[in-house]
């Protein structure tokens, strides 16, 4: 069934009106009245809807049903990458969306190769990303992604959450798994990964030191692109969101 | 430090001979004789070597010690996906034997939307990028990379292996975590997941009949080209393999 997002406010009254974008989208879609979509208000909760009229610049669609959105983890994860080269940061945000993250965030640190002058402009776009995939997954939520600007601040993000994690490919580590299952009943995990050369010593070491979690992903040495991914599916495995 | 994949009866009285590709990958990384590097006999032993010469057609070096691969696995896992479109073949390939997959098949069945006249003629290049990700990833031994025919062959596959599951996302299925966790020692796991547009309701059937897990992964909608890693790494993850 085609899946919309739109602003909680444009459904009122039993009806839900689009404009814009999605309206263009449900006449590309060339959808007819009586047929049945689903929008979402981004905030967790589904509008099962059946299309009244789709005019030029306006759809209204009646709502037949209103329940929470099956696909929303229980647990809410936001990973923070260190800003890898090129389009990887795409497929991360595509990937994680995919896999249940609730937020993105993009950093800079000791060995990032990429530093664009202002990875502040690309925002826009990877945000257009994962509105995309979060529509094609069935998400209830279109994941935030940001820019978060230093190492230390996404230090700062983590530790604001339950269960912060730093995956570290080497020297003295926790297991992820006793963390994790150690760490279940969290409803908010962070989980930090490194760019192309991973991270340096001391950046491992400042984020001991601010009690984050510093733990291996086994022995095997896992691209910038596809850590994000494994670490939010074996949150999503532990925690049940997986089945 | 450097890895390559060379034929174990390439190892003997101590010293360790690489020539061709391997040989050339050595000349190319201006290594020195004095320095260390990993040879790993594509079987699960790695060799730790000192670069004695490197002459233009062979490379000699001195083994050091003899170890088992710290990144394998202890659960063996078969992927075997519905032949996807374009490049994704190279996508899921990469990401798998990153994850920790022991094999690599595709095949073709209801809803694949590219046949190629012959795809046994990509199985070199597959073979390929599956080495580079070996390398890469510190893997012990090169998953095999194949073409396996129809649906009914990949099923036939799947049923040699202790625990066979197929990923489905719609109907009655059962929690791929109580089916995963409950097959923890099984040595042996095959992954079954679609193409594109998903299994037929009767491909489905047909994989219960034969007596295979067919599981959920959750309410999320993965690409074709997601859930094999997604799956690979809950396998892992389950069987203590990530950490």
């Amino acid at each position: 069934m085609p899946r919309f997002f739109i602003a909680g406010t444009n459904i009122m009254g039993g009806m839900a009106i689009m404009r814009g974008r999605d309206a263009e989208h449900v006449r590309v879609l060339r959808m007819r009245p009586g047929e049945d979509m689903i929008i979402c208000d981004g905030k967790g909760t589904d509008y099962k809807c059946r299309l009244v009229k789709a005019d030029k610049d306006q759809v209204e669609a009646e709502v037949i049903e209103v329940v929470p959105c099956p696909a929303e983890p229980t647990v809410s994860v936001t990973v923070l990458c260190g800003l890898p080269k090129g389009d990887k940061t795409d497929y991360i945000i595509q990937k994680c969306v995919e896999a249940g993250a609730g937020r993105i965030l993009f950093f800079n640190c000791d060995r990032c190769i990429a530093k664009p002058d202002e990875p502040r402009k690309k925002v826009e776009r990877w945000q257009r990303i994962a509105e995309e995939a979060a529509k094609q997954s069935g998400r209830g939520i279109i994941p935030e992604v940001d820019w978060c600007g230093e190492y230390v601040e996404a230090l700062n993000v983590a530790m604001s959450h339950e269960l912060p994690i730093l995956m570290y490919e080497k020297g003295d580590r926790e297991a992820l798994n006793a963390v994790i299952d150690g760490g279940k009943d969290a409803k908010t995990v962070a989980l930090i990964t490194g760019p192309e050369g991973g991270f340096a010593e001391y950046e491992a070491d400042m984020a001991k030191v601010c009690g984050i979690h510093v733990c291996s992903m086994g022995e095997r040495i896992l691209r910038c692109e596809t850590a994000p991914v494994v670490g939010v599916t074996a949150v999503m495995y532990a925690t049940g969101n997986l089945s």
